[in-house]
């Protein structure tokens, strides 16, 4: 990249140096955390997926609350101008839709739309073949179909899961395991059932293609999964759009199975990076 | 006030005009809803119960693993130095502490801090003579001892208080009740005795403030209240900094006994008003 090429953010209807984007403080996510956001990936500077990650944009906006100041196609045509200011081949997108600069700090204004594009880290073949160790903690998001900007618990958490050297927190209500702050669960039965949460879940675009993939091999199921079939399970994987399906070899101190990452895991890994890579050729 | 006296706010370490209080984009609070904050109330110029402010501020900032970057000492120094550039003889005082600015939109980085004034609305008294109507719903605040910036759920609600004609949202959990999304809830029984969530609830300093004067004339109890508590309750109050003493007369359209304020929650009023009063003399 050129010294002089800026990275630029949309906001206010512009694009602005990502440097020189700010928000007044009497912007409602500073004043009471309030807003909901998305976030996809782009590859070879085209974004992958987008279709899903817009309409769960919008999704979350109406159950917010918030109005959307752009309609679906002309989010579309400022994010392709975006990319093509920025230029940046692989990276991350990231639309946050906030309350707006509020009066009196918590009747909602006109909301404000800000969107970022940042390289973006991607997990290495030494990440997927280690997999990663998780710890378990009692919470349910507010909103969970909502994909609001509240990651209290999951900041705040991170100081434990360090402490007890794992590498990130899955929830549970009472047992039944939800989801990770920024990734959502999965399991392999030893029946060869590839299970997830399926209530209080954000509904992941990169779990939705994984469940896409998976059922064309395997018995699948949406449904209550308890920490009891953690520990009773042959795999288990987390996806995301950044962790794509990352092992789990390590649950709570436990190894799962055997404390490697599975075979399943593996090949459904290895059709979600053709899915992508078929994407970005079509 | 004349039209070239600047209203100020803290941040950055430096009193700069409100107008150009500025986050960038990557701070946490905007990024993730990571932050915490206090409020309190100056009367003619002084601030009142200060001490109790600051020290819940620290106590959230601590909960949430987030260091102030002043001490309380310093703390002090610097809102003084607020109050005295800005002259706003009757306002409120906001504190708020971000995760500050997070390199990867994550991980908290150093604590932006940000103080701002601004003038006040408190309750009128054909407010507090006509008392205030009020809904209930299911929730509890993630942690309910620090007061964090997360108001997603109350302002949320706003639409529903309004198109069900009340003023607030009480939030219970599974009939036992909690605390309003800004204030703390009271009720008188039968009996005459004076009782107040003691669990889930943010330590309010009104709520203190007003415990310690029931205390001398009162049977007081911190204990479960439920909502059937609130169908027998002979008068029912909120209290918060803002608020002071207000008088609910009405929950998810029922009155509460007569549907008029109650003599010991305007008593108990009255005896705020001078406390408060005293403060300033102090």
């Amino acid at each position: 990249m050129l010294s002089d090429h800026k990275n630029y953010a949309y906001l206010h209807g512009e694009f602005v140096p990502l440097e020189n984007a700010y928000l007044h403080v009497s912007d409602l996510s500073i004043q009471r955390g309030y807003g909901i956001f998305d976030f996809f990936k782009v590859q070879e500077e085209a974004p992958l997926f987008l279709e899903h990650y817009i309409s769960r944009f919008f999704q979350s906006a109406q159950l917010m609350g918030l109005p959307v100041p752009l309609s679906e196609e002309q989010l579309k045509a400022t994010l392709a101008e975006l990319l093509q200011k920025n230029k940046l081949p692989n990276s991350g997108v990231k639309m946050i839709l906030t309350g707006g600069y509020s009066a009196n700090g918590y009747d909602p204004a006109a909301p404000n739309l800000l969107i970022t594009q940042q390289a973006l880290t991607l997990p290495t073949q030494e990440q997927v073949a280690r997999g990663i160790k998780i710890i378990t903690h009692e919470y349910v998001r507010e909103l969970p179909l909502a994909k609001t900007i509240n990651y209290s618990m999951g900041i705040r958490l991170l100081q434990e899961v360090k402490a007890r050297q794992a590498d990130d927190v899955l929830y549970h209500h009472g047992g039944v395991v939800t989801e990770f702050p920024r990734s959502n669960f999965f399991l392999l039965t030893q029946d060869n059932v590839l299970v997830t949460p399926a209530q209080e879940v954000l509904l992941g675009v990169t779990r939705r293609n994984v469940l896409e993939l998976a059922r064309q091999q395997y018995q699948v199921q949406e449904r209550t999964v308890t920490l009891e079939d953690i520990a009773q399970a042959r795999e288990a994987f987390m996806t995301s759009t950044t962790k794509r399906v990352l092992p789990i070899v390590e649950v709570d101190g436990k190894p799962v199975n055997d404390g490697k990452p599975g075979p399943v895991t593996l090949q459904l890994l290895e059709q979600l990076l053709e899915l992508e890579q078929k994407q970005f050729i079509d």
